[in-house]
């Protein structure tokens, strides 16, 4: 289908149609502009029962009303809760607000769950959905770049615990992403570079054609170019649902999309939650994970240096912070990746390839220092 | 496989096995005498990484030793979290104190919990499971009648939430179930009374031969005498298998299994949580619906008759308690099984059949003041 502006005028680029294939739990990502406020977005949900949407005291004022002329024409009830906003508040104490709305509302297992937010609001609403009466359908609406490439998709749900980042969730699929790149306009540049630190993600592990689509249009997505962000969310999807639907539950392939997360995972809460956002550890882990597949001869020095080139370019951290390596490599011990206590990496191999292992924890320390040298 | 008593002498009654067929999810449930301390009840576990034992106050002091003896071979690390006996305790609170344990102690996803209690230790460990870092491996160690019977077998977990029971869960399959009649020797009567609910359950709805079988056995089964508990524990764990296996999450056959249940729930919370066990609720509740069946000319009465014939001799409730019928009919509507608030029931049909159907509330109340009378 081809999408006109309000104005009937300017025909706008395509919407673009990802589909995930998990058996009875299939569904659709749908990439485009102004899909938020379309009602033919939700043509492929059951058109019954409740919607609730949740979402957050910054990104409801921006995007709820166009939301509710989408849902109205569909469901018998359409209601609104709204969560405080950030990742201090993906905690339990939130997540029993919605099943306490939820439940002094008398929804019942006929009522759908719309996360109308980024990645804190997508994981808890998916949790929610997994939990409320043992499990009912939700649809992501992923209004940051990081959520549209990568949050929103695959059916990771999870609340923070004290001692960790999603330590408590679920695997749950949602029914239907909608992805719209109008939601990005508003978006903060360095949420957006954090975005892009996914991105450069899958081409660095999966996708070498994609890596230098990417290396070629980093301006126009740092300009918010529609049709390269059009392109970049739907080859990021296209990316991470063939590995979803391979490896639902990552025993296998899935890990490989944690490149650069255990470095990312021990740089955020090294530094403590909020002060880096999940996107610039990621970039940094990249170039650390790259750097340490070159150190145990993995790779040729020049594929790590190629990652390190794009992490740079698009405005992401490619130096470690102000934390000794040792706490860094101390919490890594107890990510939830850990197998027996040895912490398990994404490496990246040969030309194209990446392969996950454990690495020497002295070794480990070493690569961080050496990052953090001018 | 025949056991021997510990003693090397009499020859125990055999165990018996029964298969829940549920694909990758699939597992055994064995019944019988003496399994809880025998390590070869857990032959069919993967024998790696840590065992967490999840019991409560009063149960640990009876079962844990032997257990343990039995995990200890198998596990690199054997670890035991009590949590406070009751349903009371079936909250947010406690399943947390589980998640601070397990994380303060660095167990990762190769970790098995083991649930040695009744409904509320199995409820509640199945559901810190599911979500522990997004799912870990349990096991159902029941101890009461009515977990042997039914809630370890089928992947029902959940914790209560102020607005209701089981509001907050997941369907998470457990990788064994090892009932061990054993157990029941210490159960104080009138849980094991309750426990007997769910069996007459089962051969009232769906297996009319078990229920004669019932009907001959009652004094048996109430002098806890081994081979006809290993029967009755056996045939209803079949039963609620082959359901299983059919309808894992309750969108149909499933259903059929909550006979008695919708008026059970709201007996349960019409009189407060705790004041009636569950499986009284459910005794009367049976009851009750039998009753309702006949009014609405779906059964004869003699079939009614005969449900409450033998939910009397068990020694379960028979009539409801002093709450107004209105307030019963209230509360049916919040339960978590209403469709766009409208409850349904489980009713019997003709000579063995069930259904699930609606029904008319001011017949609902008639029917619950007509049980009343003396």
């Amino acid at each position: 289908m081809t999408r006109r502006a309000a104005d009937g005028g300017t025909p706008l680029a395509p919407t673009r149609r990802v589909h995930v294939a998990l058996a009875d739990r299939s569904y659709d990502v749908l990439v485009g502009a102004g899909l938020l406020g379309d009602a033919a977005s939700l043509d492929s949900l059951r058109a019954a029962g409740s919607a609730v949407v949740i979402t957050n005291e910054v990104v409801g004022p921006l995007f709820l009303e166009r939301t509710l002329r989408a849902l109205k024409p569909r469901f018998a009830s359409v209601f609104v809760h709204t969560i405080p906003d950030g990742e201090v508040h993906k905690t339990w104490t939130t997540l029993n607000g919605i099943f306490d709305a939820l439940l002094a509302r008398h929804f019942d297992r006929n009522t759908t769950l719309f996360a109308l937010g980024g990645g804190v609001v997508g994981d808890i609403t998916g949790f929610a959905a997994a939990c409320y009466m043992r499990g009912i359908d939700y649809v992501q609406l992923p209004t940051t770049l990081l959520a549209q490439v990568d949050s929103s998709v695959g059916g990771k749900t999870a609340i923070n615990h004290p001692a960790g980042k999603n330590m408590v969730g679920a695997f749950h699929q949602p029914r239907l992403v909608v992805a719209d790149v109008d939601a990005l306009a508003s978006l903060p540049e360095r949420e957006l570079v954090a975005g892009l630190a996914e991105v450069v993600k899958y081409g660095a592990v999966l996708d070498d054609e994609f890596l230098g689509w990417i290396e070629a249009n980093l301006s126009n997505l740092l300009d918010k170019d529609h049709g390269s962000l059009i392109h970049a969310v739907t080859r990021s999807c296209e990316i991470k649902a063939a590995v979803v639907a391979a490896d639902e539950r990552e025993s296998g392939q899935r890990a490989l999309l944690n490149f650069g997360h255990t470095f990312a995972h021990a740089i955020e809460a090294g530094v403590g939650y909020g002060a880096w956002l999940h996107g610039e550890a990621v970039g940094c882990g990249m170039v650390l994970a790259a750097r340490l597949s070159a150190r145990l001869g993995l790779i040729a020095d020049d594929r790590a240096g190629r990652i390190e080139a794009v992490v740079r370019r698009a405005g992401l951290p490619v130096q470690p912070p102000h934390v000794d390596a040792s706490v860094l490599v101390a919490l890594m011990r107890v990510d939830k990746k850990a197998v027996n206590g040895e912490q398990r990496f994404v490496l990246l191999e040969g030309a194209h390839g990446a392969v996950v292992a454990a690495a020497p924890e002295d070794l480990v320390a070493r690569v961080i220092d050496d990052a953090r040298a001018p």
